[in-house]
């Protein structure tokens, strides 16, 4: 009964066991990918549409490389938009601005391909499948450039679709589901997590949190998500945070929040950006929760420190600065940071806060950058300002401490020169 | 479990108490929309956006109808595409079908509105109120034609919007929450809810269902409800039906389901299709839970009857043929029946089963249709192919008896000439 | 919403349909109750049970008075205890206190008539007609006295049913379910509810709250509840904080909760005391939720004022002076307050904070007395101390307001003697 | 915000945060029980109750064992009844029947631990306690046997507080939180879990499902589950049921549920059953979910069969020929099969349906029963008739092939004697 209840409650959303069951292991058509797409778009029916949708998400599931490149290039070909037919409508709706002509002119800047992706998202799996075909006409468009107009429209569409409108904030904790949680572990990108019982010190106890945000399409797939520490610190390097044998804090000193790992799941959805709004949700959510807290923070990686540096310094020092230079100086074309990850929670309105050498041991630590961290900090005030201010004028916002890094090291270079 | 999901679920949807606070009752600005607009365009964070955008929502929510025409042309003719830019990025893609020409024009084809539009729907309560600007577009039409083409963008956004993928359908009973109850009451179109305790009719006993489709964005408000009745005949009228002191039936006699009023919510989806949808999953999903319901049956107004008819029919047997006559025989140009119900339930699949004479003797039913109103099957193992062979051929799924009806009127209708 | 939470959460409890169904409209056995009594203890299966069990349910719910009283009679007396069965195991016990005796002990100091009350509170539907039956037999009992053990045994089981642990506090909005609203409509006993409209008005906006007490077992009907009004002031009148056409505060403005109406819902449940636990989880969550509130108060009636009074107050000093006497010095014969209202709140550790005439123009009000009105103040950190001082001495906190009111009319008194 | 909504809502039963972090880590009281309880019962406020409460149990949870029999021993003897008053109080009664010696009859007959445990019961966590509590008491009974009559009182609350009309089912599933999946994983008695990927396989795909009792105050903590495979055969053997690299199924193929492994989870709950209920009510609503099931079945073991037989069998034919003479002729006193498996199956209303050789290879599968299991078959529509007849008469139901196996063997007996 029950289950029945909640089936029929969710039933576009949680995948009801009726239609998981219909075709559990399924077989893809023999048809080609050009002819079913003919099929779904000449559809009578929406049942035969769903069908024929499924059909394809099926195919595409079980293709090969080499038939999904193909697939890959009808779209980026064959359902391209008609670059005259576009140009004549829109001489036309400049002739008469009506309805009719207007509806020609959108019809016709729409590239084919795309009213197949809307179907296509129609169907129970088809934006999850949409993001993994973003992520492959990525990787192909390595030999195959030409695909870049067909990875624009499924941007866009992915964009539209993963609107943060529509993106749920879930706390994760080892009340969530086995399904889920399990997601969590193999996400997990920057400080990997090796098993159940490593998973559950993260998010367990009291002082440990994380958050992760969902899309209604995909319940059960987080987008992305970040691992939180509550301390009486700010932490100065992950080995001490997560020490196995770390002693249980008294809650009521605990006024830090630190944000220690950030992981995006889906490589299909790169370049849509959904970081900034998920850590100042926490952070939001977090101080109403704990008022006690005083401190947001972050110990972040600095992934491009070892490709910028000449040489590895020597001492806890000299990496210090070393890493303070290469945030405030190391800088792209357009004036803002080259090290993504200082872009990041710079352009999200933070503040470079310090840097600690020694702070990450691990093999990766070491390779990107000597084994230093950095601290970033979310003073909630401030955050929009600054936010602004680096959109428009590249300001870095840095604490005393950390141009004090640099500036005596210029003044060394004066000196030498 | 799958508490904690729910509630967590919905938790950016069900407008935290957080945020209505932040304005209760909220004061528009001075700035005038064309000013607003940029304003929300220059943003440089997010928060300024969300800002922005919720400050043009509460002044069209103010304006009055002068404005909002205002607004209405704005956005028509001065945010409007433009179509020599568009023709030249169609050439210029012909020339060189790179990314980057590519994103140049398909930013091209898309009216400023566009983007307006979706900054808009961001924000809480942004999609609602994007369903009644198309409203009010629709009726401000009638006046500028030359809205037509924002009109055009906007009902494309909600089509995309709301989609049936992220429509949950729930059941409504007395259990719903009062705030979704007293919208039902308010939106019965087809006989009408007078107050409280009719609702409850309604709705219960067992033998009274009500369905309807949510979006997320919009949790609290239906887009689309059904009225369902489980009987043990095919009912041939709607005061029995209705009837405040019908005798509760041995529910393990009832083996039909009858629909038997449907009603749209919101003007501003007009000629936005759910009802086949909502259908079909009430069907579908009573089926499973009442494997002893045999007939899925209408019973439905025929609001187009009085109009065509040259004059009343007199006694039943008249009225009977003169409906079987008007559904069977008054077309459309395109082959199909003029009914606007005929059409829907036709189109979804369905077979005109019966009609009846002295079936709704309210007002509106004696003036739209002298008092006759008709059943709709839904044999569902045909409805597929039924609703392909009307899509397709226009061809009218009739009952032998609805045929019989219209054969003798024929006959004497030869006779006599 | 929450209510599709409790359903899928409450699965087994809230009454699915399948059992519903099972016996839609009822016929109760011929049988008499002592037979099916008999049937019930002689149940082979658990099946067996459940379906007598219902059985004595029906009957019970179609009997008439006088049936009632026989069933009643025959609990009372056929299956009170058996006192010399009990002397002789008491006696038995103190010769071998072994597992064995001790069960036979405890078995016969059971009255048989509490071994069917637990068989039938495991039936759909039994608590609840529990706590029915305990409302009638205290009706019965002011024709015979001898149920008076009956009602004991009764009430015994219904303060462990009812144990505090069970309870789940809900907040009633507009979003709770018609079903339970109807109930709060039905329930409110301070100041009557009119209609929908005027429930509405008490539940929203944000400045109007209503907490309920639930039992898992009765999860459609409330327990208790608490009707709060946010303010800027403490409130002198109950025709003020009701007005119709009153204005909407500012929000921040807020920081006064007054509870002015607290209903106990079932009389069967007389004498088990759910107010104090239910104002003090509300007035917790409230301080959680909205840290800007400084003052949490009652604004409520004075039951007994006019009884005690010798002849009614001349104008609005002497009506305020009169009440402070009766709340101050009108006392049981164990030293505590005699007007109920003030017992409970005192008792729960509130203060006598003022009082105030013309406070409530109804019928009521003025019969019961002359329209005065009181605030008790829950005063968060002392209220444990003075509910402790008010239960071991008697001591009723006051302010110095309602300490004044009544010095200078001794002072009088004495002046005049 | 959503946090705080679902903590409100369930605030007894998913211990806020609030409580948690009150005493994260606690420090039991210096008071000994004796003195603590005194305390307790003297509380003035609930306040202060709920405190002492609370100490009672966190000094409870930290004592070593010689402190446990002390506060056992201070329960059985301090706090037990007084033979003599409940003599005196029975007389009182049986002269004057009133009320109020009744109610001293009441007071008298229930040990003041009585009074303790509720007091217990009703704080956080409180209930779990005291299921551990009573497993504490039945272990140290092997000792001190003068502890029977607490047990006895112990068990006699938990029958109430577990009452099958408080537990909720939940099917268990690889959506279900981690924190109750470890529990499963640790409870499982009967075919052990090994790790997490294990437990997945008996979750998942469609054709395994779980299913568990839960009670509202330990909502985190499952009382007993089932585990089903859905299968096209009744097994004869639990590896190739558990098989890793079976092959998935055809789920249309899917008639027969196994329950292949029922496990209770808390040893201070023996004695009280649910069992029966859990696998009534997984039939139930499995047949309502896949009407295609035709058969309902376990695959079970026979944990008495090697202590019964003389000598170990030779060869797979003896071995099920001596399973079915230890099935229907090994038997206790009251006549009823020794085994407990078959005592709780035929109880439930099952019959003996078949008996297998080679079906469970695992070392406790040999020790236990020389590898063999059985099925018991739930014919539900017989289901009630066979609980009858065993309960009343002892009546073993078994299929012709099991009794087969017997008969020969008999009359391989007879011919040799």
């Amino acid at each position: 009964m029950s289950s029945f209840f909640t089936t029929s409650y969710f039933s576009d959303i949680l995948s009801p066991l009726f239609d998981r069951r219909a075709d559990p292991k399924g077989k893809a058509p023999d048809s080609n990918f050009p002819d079913l797409i003919q099929q779904l778009f000449d559809a009578g029916t929406e049942a035969q549409q769903t069908r024929t949708a499924g059909a394809i998400l099926l195919k595409y599931h079980q293709a090969n490389q080499a038939d999904r490149l193909g697939f890959f290039q009808h779209l980026a070909h064959a359902m391209d938009i008609d670059a005259d037919a576009i140009a004549t409508a829109a001489m036309a709706y400049r002739a008469q601005p009506s309805a009719k002509v207007y509806a020609a002119l959108t019809r016709a800047s729409e590239a084919e391909r795309i009213r197949l992706f809307r179907l296509l998202a129609n169907v129970r799996g088809g934006a999850k499948c949409l993001v993994k075909i973003r992520e492959h006409v990525r990787d192909a468009m390595a030999t195959d450039p030409g695909l870049a107009p067909l990875e624009h429209d499924l941007k866009r569409m992915l964009v539209a679709w993963f609107n943060r409108g529509f993106l749920v904030m879930r706390p994760i904790t080892w009340q969530t589901s086995a399904q889920v949680l399990e997601k969590i572990i193999a996400y997990e990108a920057v400080h990997q997590i090796r098993d159940w019982n490593d998973l559950r010190r993260r998010l367990h106890p009291e002082d440990r949190r994380c958050y992760a945000f969902f899309h209604p399409r995909m319940p059960d797939d987080p987008i992305i998500f970040v691992e939180v520490a509550l301390t009486s610190d700010v932490p100065n390097a992950i080995t001490t945070l997560l020490a196995e044998d770390r002693a249980e804090p008294d809650f009521h000193d605990l006024d830090t929040a630190v944000f220690y790992s950030i992981s995006n799941c889906h490589a299909g959805l790169a370049g849509i950006s959904f970081g900034n709004a998920l850590i100042k949700q926490v952070a939001r959510d977090l101080a109403v929760e704990l008022p006690q807290l005083r401190t947001f923070v972050t110990l972040s990686p600095l992934p491009g420190l070892s490709k910028w540096a000449k040489f590895p310094p020597q001492g806890a020092t000299a990496t210090r600065t070393l890493a303070a230079q290469y945030l405030l100086e190391a800088k792209r074309k357009d004036g803002s940071p080259v090290d993504p990850v200082a872009h990041f929670h710079l352009g999200n309105g933070a503040e470079l806060h310090a840097v600690h050498a020694d702070a990450n041991p691990s093999d990766a630590g070491q390779k990107q950058s000597f084994g230093a961290m950095v601290n970033y900090l979310y003073d909630l005030p401030k955050v929009e300002a600054r936010a602004e201010a680096f959109a428009l004028e590249k300001t870095v916002a840095a604490s005393a401490e950390v141009h004090a890094l640099v500036k005596p090291a210029r003044r060394g270079k004066r000196a030498k020169s």
